[in-house]
């Protein structure tokens, strides 16, 4: 097995270095053998941090030293330009450079999308990257992207979404025939924007996925579309924002009030199947998809578990040679052919 | 009191007429006096559906003959043409006549817009009509419009929707001074679409109601925007429609759940608080803002206690005279002179 390197943005969340420190020493405890994790960001801290775990096994972690920081509310290009040695900057700087292969960051999500783009660069064929948020269902986990990266979309770039999310579907969830649906306010082949219903028309030539047809909101909850587990849901970035921030705070609101009504039932072992639902850690981090590398977008309030689980999936993506299969899907020109 | 003439459409939902009738019986029982029903569709099916509430107030049914039926599938504008004398035309013909005061439908959405629009018309100075739908909030509900009446919508439509939920929220809701939020990607003034970029710096200059900004998902169910409690959220009805059935069906799959995991959970009395925010059968119909006159659309599916509660919000809505407050907001010009 070839050695796999994580390069881990030590400095981005709400709780660094500490979270991260602590997603990585989870990682190398709980995940098969096989992948290194460079710490990326100001060693003394980093090194604060590590103390906490000594029993972390430090021949697999590599400290990389970034001196600057992006903060959260920092315009991102602004923020790039000006903090070349940033964590964001260096952490995927190592990767353009070959000498990473994913990169993680819980930071400024504008910036780790603008420096991803800057330095990975885009396939030749995507239009534009696009984020690929798993959101838990009644069923199996959907794939919802555009989740933000992208605001004002044409109906090609939704079919480039579909696509990238089959060939996620297929090497990181382990879907071999994913089912792909486009988000719209109706199954009818009349119903939507005319941007939707032009993907629509789009998609119905698509091959390698099932294009399901015209999905509906309420279909993201129950995994399900015209009776086949739902796989992928493409639709453009600022709906899937809007129901990504909807989704995970609803979940919060719903939690809080059990919480408060029912101290008692939360602790119940058959709760643990009903919070599944829930519970985005579990999920761990967004993959911006696209792009000529693995780079995966945290949220800044993430907790440990969410930055091992990030480090799983950038594993997965690197094993499975994720970058290079949506290259090819590319090359072919798939659906926009 | 001026008597209020509340016409319903007998024959629209997916248990027509058993679930109207019922949904009649309750409100002249529970609501205070002062309406009348109109019971809409096929005499016999309804006479026959009255024969099991024998203590109904028969003084206040008025039971009006309407032969033809529009289906859920039929395609609304060819269904009104061909139908003329379907209970959703019959109905809302009543109204343009002046022998009724507002009209409710759980039948096709489409049609019941399409024929609300054809025969009430538009107050002059709205662009387009919207549905309203009321969202159980952490705190508050929150009216979200469109819903999904309009998938298209550029930024004085969407200030336009603004201010129907405005006077709705003082009038029907009794909020007099409504907080308005734009449903957006995020707080900052450079974040969105194109189009809603131009909406919030129209809305920027708004008068009436007090404009908070740009909200986003996270913010609908917690039912507040940067502390203060949220009334109206404007967004076109591609997204509204899509959170809101997102909604509906995250609600049912998490009612699901906790029945399958912790059946005696669901009886005890403290989950009422916590079902709240997941019934939508509280809050009855959605209003069709806009037209002259009033319209409520429920959900095909409704209940008894919906259509109940859809003539309540129809009957608040007459005697706040939202209609002519409507007419005096887009006659004055509002935001958009």
């Amino acid at each position: 097995m070839t050695l796999i390197r994580i390069a881990l943005d030590a400095m981005g969340s709400d709780n660094a270095p500490q979270v991260e420190v602590e997603g990585a020493a989870l990682a190398l405890q709980d995940l098969p053998p096989g992948f290194r994790v460079q710490l990326v960001g100001r060693p003394p801290a980093i090194e604060g941090a590590l103390a906490a775990f000594p029993g972390i096994d430090r021949a697999r972690i590599e400290i990389v030293d970034a001196p600057d920081v992006v903060g959260m509310g920092e315009k991102p290009l602004a923020a790039l330009r000006s903090k070349p040695r940033s964590s964001i900057m260096v952490g995927l700087g190592l990767q353009k450079e070959g000498h990473s292969d994913a990169f993680i960051s819980a930071g400024n999500t504008g910036a780790v999308m603008a420096a991803s783009t800057l330095l990975l660069r885009l396939h030749p064929g995507v239009q534009r990257a696009a984020i690929g948020a798993l959101l838990p269902t009644a069923t199996q986990p959907v794939l919802l992207l555009d989740a933000g990266a992208n605001v004002d979309c044409d109906a090609r770039e939704l079919v480039g979404f579909a696509q990238l999310g089959a060939v996620y579907a297929r090497d990181v969830l382990g879907r071999p025939q994913p089912v792909v649906g486009l988000l719209n306010v109706g199954e009818e082949d009349e119903k939507g924007s005319g941007v939707v219903k032009e993907a629509h028309h789009l998609l119905r030539g698509a091959t390698g996925f099932h294009y399901v047809g015209n999905v509906e909101g309420r279909d993201v909850p129950t995994g399900e579309a015209r009776g086949r587990p739902l796989d992928v849901v493409a639709c453009d970035g600022f709906v899937g924002n809007v129901v990504l921030k909807f989704y995970e705070s609803a979940a919060k609101v719903f939690v809080k009030l059990l919480k408060q009504e029912l101290p008692d039932v939360l602790q119940r072992p058959e709760m643990g199947n009903v919070l599944r639902i829930l519970d985005y850690a579990t999920y761990g981090g967004a993959p911006l998809l696209g792009v000529q590398g693995v780079s995966i977008i945290c949220h800044g309030s993430s907790p440990a578990k969410a930055i091992k689980n990030a480090i799983r999936v950038a594993v997965q993506a690197v094993s499975s040679h994720l970058s290079q299969d949506i290259g090819v899907e590319f090359a072919q020109g798939g659906v926009t052919a």
